[in-house]
């Protein structure tokens, strides 16, 4: 990885939140760095060549507009909000997106991480372009249409399979069970999709069409009480029905 | 691990699938192992220990009827079978269930598949704990009930995860993306969850209660003609906010 920057760049993370910690983790070595506060703005440099706000998007606007105008470079981390909302607060302006989720005291490889990187100007879209390639193998530019896409898939994805592995998990604990169990399946589950298409990985009695398995699933939901879980048992199971068709 | 059958034991499988062929895998160099063609039997040895019924869900009775009663123990592997399906057809039997998703060409790691053990009598259930033992590090027994159960989570945790990464991959699609950009994303939501609970684990939209983005979600959805998507976000979402209350 060549480094274009002629001396280590001055970066202020501004966040205390998890994503500002890991960011802070992953750059430490390899940056001048400032972890600043955001509501104090203790710790601001005199100057910085980039400030990144990683705050809660409800808050960057505010925070931006307080923050010391020190900088060449402001960014946010943010995959639902546009980069124009940084355009009142700079001339040079954009986004520095990690795809990934972040809990505190949860080890991550950074190198793996996909960061998506947008920019108003070219000379700035590579500065952070340049930025990530010191954390990551995978930076891509993306402009605020695909960020958001990529943002409502990744729902889908994972915050949304964690829901179901939840509701499995309180499945289970009627049993004396727990999710637990069920982990080598699931990292078997993800595992098998760098082989094959999610269309292609499907299994269960869904894609079978076996009606007699899914309407004893249904039943069991419905007794437990749960008509919330048998209603997703049942929309879920529909889409991979047609998925089919 | 203690061995504690006294030569190895002459196990027949009898199926053509994907299961039938891991647990040859599995087992192949632990036990005397006969591969068995469920229709015309071809293989089968002259006696078996144990006969493992490795077929459909709804050709077990059918192939446990005309198989050649020359074995001591007989066992089905399915999740959603009761165990009482085989009792015309052996004094011995039960079930032989390893809880994994089997994909022919997809490599397993064997020892961490948790199965899932059930007989009609103690000795029946110790010798078929033991068999599982031969690959498994994590051999539980489970009466018909706790195993549909099971059964019924891993639907909710795996089978429709993976419908859910593939409406992501779709969703991705339409901006020249694929789901292969969420794999390490999809890996450390596994991997969190050997540290902290799903409820624990939850992020996103929905637990941050982020109308904001939740209904630009929404939206985005319908516009792209896909209101069974929009449903299913919705569902979930307000699967996840009340388990916050």
């Amino acid at each position: 990885m060549t480094d274009t920057f002629c001396n280590p760049p001055v970066v202020a993370i501004v966040g205390t939140g998890n994503v500002a910690t890991h960011l802070c983790n992953a750059l430490g070595d390899q940056v001048t760095l400032h972890r600043v506060d955001p509501h104090s703005f203790d710790g601001m440099p005199d100057h910085a060549d980039i400030v990144i706000l990683s705050v809660k998007d409800n808050v960057i606007d505010q925070v931006a507009e307080n923050i010391p105008k020190v900088f060449d470079i402001i960014a946010h981390t943010s995959g639902s909000v546009s980069i124009d909302i940084l355009s009142k607060y700079g001339t040079d302006y954009g986004v520095f997106y990690p795809l990934q989720t972040f809990t505190k005291d949860v080890p991550l490889i950074y190198a793996e991480i996909p960061f998506l990187i947008e920019g108003n100007s070219q000379k700035t879209q590579e500065t952070l372009f340049r930025l990530a390639k010191k954390i990551s193998g995978d930076v891509r530019f993306a402009d605020s249409a695909s960020r958001k896409t990529l943002h409502l898939a990744s729902v889908f994805a994972c915050n949304f399979s964690n829901c179901l592995i939840g509701i499995a998990d309180r499945i289970l604990r009627g049993k004396d069970m727990d999710y637990q169990i069920l982990l080598p399946l699931l990292r078997q589950t993800i595992s098998k999709l760098q082989h094959v298409s999610p269309i292609e990985a499907q299994t269960g009695p869904a894609v079978r069409k076996d009606f007699l398995v899914i309407n004893a699933h249904i039943k069991m939901l419905e007794q437990s009480g749960h008509d919330d879980w048998a209603e997703i048992y049942e929309l879920i199971t529909n889409q991979i029905i047609s998925n089919e068709l």
